[in-house]
């Protein structure tokens, strides 16, 4: 093909979107995310992020969630643009230069999704073989989320507004996929939150703390660029 | 226009290149950037980011660095993918998403460089009103990179295999834009360098000793996704 450059190349956005679940059994949480059986060629049958074409008219983030919420009715409050990836074979039917996405969920939210014969939740680390790069993809998507984990305020996505200690502990364990030591984790957390004065009600007779993140942590520091809502009033998408 | 999205959109990378030169008056070290003058419109006759388009053949960071080399003659062993910029109205001329990459380059490396009548070094804090949204696309890899010094042994792109404290401290304080306590600095970055047992040759009575960092700590840590090398054997571009 003798196109000109400016002809363009076909552009596409995907999300992975993490939502925290409990296992039935152990009760321990895990990360979750929802994929996307493909009805077409190429990898038609096999399951890929939720995603779609990038349309001329919309910012890269509006058709990320224009896209998820086609998919899958999920529409996150939080969406960072993760990676673009570009590997002029990673599709076996032309070049496709795919915008990655990633959204965190909380369980209530999560619920909401679609879920069917075509759209399924799988667990992030426990994942069949995916379309194109997407297990690549949701590796670095992981790596990233434990990375920011460790010096953003991003755990709170996970949560309501305010939470004991005991639930921000079981989100750093589901999302290190290891367990903390209670006592260590509360030094670690201490100088990043709140207490709001109140308790878990229920009667017990030492109810459990209730905290709130120190609003001044941004949930993830992108500096000049803000976070990108969901919406079209975002300086750069 | 109904062309279909898989028609594509027009597909750019640019490059944001950061040397450090030392001011002649001051002594001090600032960071620069080169850039190129528009030739054509939009913008024409506007500086902007070195870049061109991607070609359907080939790499984002490939593309990234055929551009750069055309346009400066640079050459940098590190690129990093900063950000894909693709709002719908920040080119005048219609739809244009950019894929940007930043790089550090060392003084020497810089010297070699192209510089003419359309390509000049300026300072990275003091930048004329440029083409298209590239003003904020610098802020924003700005900020990456003083993000990243203090995490990261990325000052290391600055210098060479080994290096004085003081180099390593001037390296930080250019960067940052303020002067450092030499003796706090020297207790923050220890645990980050192995001292060579080699001293800076010239006489000195007191000659100061030579380190280099510690290999265990990246360079700058992406994860699964590992640096991009300007050469065809990446993972993922």
């Amino acid at each position: 093909m003798a196109a000109s450059p400016r002809d363009g190349i076909p552009l596409a956005v995907s999300t992975v979107i993490f939502a925290l679940r409990s296992d039935a059994e152990s009760g321990l949480g895990a990360l979750w995310i929802p994929l996307v059986r493909r009805i077409t060629e190429p990898f038609g049958g096999r399951w890929a992020l939720p995603g779609g074409w990038v349309r001329a008219e919309e910012g890269l983030a509006d058709a990320a969630s224009r896209n998820l919420l086609e998919t899958t009715a999920l529409e996150p409050t939080y969406l960072e643009q993760l990676y673009a990836f570009g590997n002029v074979d990673r599709s076996p039917s032309g070049r496709v230069v795919s915008i990655v996405y990633w959204a965190l969920v909380r369980a209530d939210q999560a619920e909401r999704a679609t879920e069917g014969e075509n759209v399924r939740w799988f667990p992030a680390d426990d994942l069949p073989e995916l379309a194109f790069d997407h297990n690549v993809i949701i590796d670095y998507a992981l790596w990233r989320l434990r990375t920011k984990l460790e010096y953003s305020r991003i755990a709170q996505a996970f949560l309501g507004e305010t939470f004991t200690l005991t639930d921000l502990r079981e989100v750093h364990e589901a999302v290190l996929r290891r367990p903390l030591d209670p006592a260590n984790f509360r030094r670690q957390v201490a100088s990043t939150l709140v207490p709001t004065g109140a308790v878990v009600s229920g009667g017990r007779h030492r109810p459990p703390k209730l905290y709130r993140y120190n609003q001044t942590i941004e949930v993830v520091d992108n500096g000049p660029i803000s976070r990108e809502k969901t919406g079209s009033n975002r300086a750069i998408s």
